[in-house]
């Protein structure tokens, strides 16, 4: 089965598009995990388990792992064991090398860490990408529109007729030929949905910027829907994550997580 | 001092403007290694050790590593406590996400591995380059011109009057506040030079695809040499790395960066 399948299907099942992105940041985890041996893979595992059945996916910001170098890897590692069967793991490390390098990210999100996607940076072009793309069951999530202020250094240059994130889900469709491309696309740049939507009808959308980066919800939902009003996931990191520093953190972070979850819903059945 | 005067000063002390990439692809390591319990870390040794006079700097390239997770990480650790003071170290991770995320790759570069320079993927503009800049002494080379076939996918997309990797270098000279921006050109594209060259006078280029690439070793020296017949750096891992399945392999490789760094100075003699 395609990834893009995959994820349709796990987004019908788990009635949820909702992802939570597993970002933890050390100076925000509450005080109390810093007597365990690996606070951050103590944290997410009471992430995990306080909020599986409510996500699609957990997306892990790669980044935020590796400045603990081996410890990092190793508590990065161990949080992807704990995720469960039914729920799609999404490698977001934004890599992209030469064929010969990206070939050995590929294998680090897919055979070293299992992931079912990886975020992919396109600037260096098709043989940078091609690797994530080789099963058809796992898939590789393109940037195209970010949701950061310096999307609008490059992003946005007019190239003809076309803006460069134009371009790139021009280039992305064509690349789709196993079914297993999607689009990084950020809630602060809805304006520019319906543009990406009428080039990739039927890509996925991964779409985070909600919350702590200011995305609105309702836009970012109605934009990224594609016109069977599915094909995107929302992923929500900040706005869950740090809710409590309580020993219940995991029960605030899980009434956040279903209230999410329970909007896009909402938003999706009004749009028909 | 600022890392491009300490890279200049780098190259005028060893009179090298070579790096080597230490890019250890497992499946082309000579065959006695296997026997070590780390075979990248023993070969990178035995690679350092033979050569760190006649280089600038060890370019470590994150794919060839991180895809062995914990391992991996353990082994990129130790090749770079192995780097001399006297060599400068560049993390070769191609890295750039939002602000937040993109701070934590520099601080892995910076804090984690000690890198002197990193490699940074522009895509994402200003502020996902912006926390590699944020000490002088330490630099980012910016993608701008890369090697391989997938560079004519966007990199060459015209913009105005501009080409998208002239855009980014006429960006990357604005953020040079600190002198600390390079430049990471690809031999293979030594037509471009002189036009990158013009925008960015100042800026170091980091010049891999000279060897298994194809680039040529002439045309890439005198187009990326600035008007002093500096500021620039040629990186060969492949080239360089397996030139040899004997004992003495490192020896070999020796020879052969023995071999580069002399045909880069002769190539600046005659230029100047």
């Amino acid at each position: 089965m395609t990834f893009n399948e995959r994820l349709r299907q796990t987004c019908r099942r788990k009635n949820s598009y909702l992802a939570i992105g597993l970002d933890p940041d050390m100076d925000r985890l509450p005080g109390f995990l810093m007597d365990f041996e690996s606070p951050l893979l103590e944290f997410n595992k009471s992430i995990i388990n306080a909020t599986s059945d409510l996500v699609c996916a957990y997306k892990l910001n790669t980044a935020f792992y590796e400045h603990f170098g081996v410890q990092g890897w190793r508590a990065l590692r161990k949080t992807i064991e704990l995720i469960p069967e039914d729920t799609l793991t999404i490698i977001d490390g934004k890599r992209g090398d030469i064929g010969n390098s990206s070939e050995k990210y590929a294998r680090m999100a897919f055979a070293e860490l299992n992931g079912d996607a990886a975020t992919v940076n396109p600037y260096m072009g098709y043989d940078s990408v091609e690797p994530f793309l080789k099963e058809e069951s796992r898939g590789a999530f393109i940037l195209c529109l970010t949701t950061n202020p310096g999307a609008e250094d490059f992003q946005y240059l007019k190239m003809g007729d076309r803006t460069l994130f134009e371009h790139v889900a021009q280039r992305a469709v064509a690349w789709n030929r196993k079914g297993n491309v999607g689009l990084v696309v950020g809630a602060t740049r809805s304006d520019e949905f319906r543009t990406i939507r009428a080039i990739a009808p039927e890509l996925p959308f991964l779409v985070p910027g909600v919350g702590a980066q200011g995305g609105d919800l309702e836009r970012a939902v109605l934009g990224a829907a594609d016109k069977n009003g599915e094909g995107f996931v929302i992923s929500v990191s900040r706005g869950i994550l740090y809710v409590s520093d309580d020993l219940d953190f995991a029960q605030a972070s899980r009434e956040k997580t279903e209230e999410f979850r329970n909007r896009i819903n909402k938003i999706r059945a009004k749009n028909g």
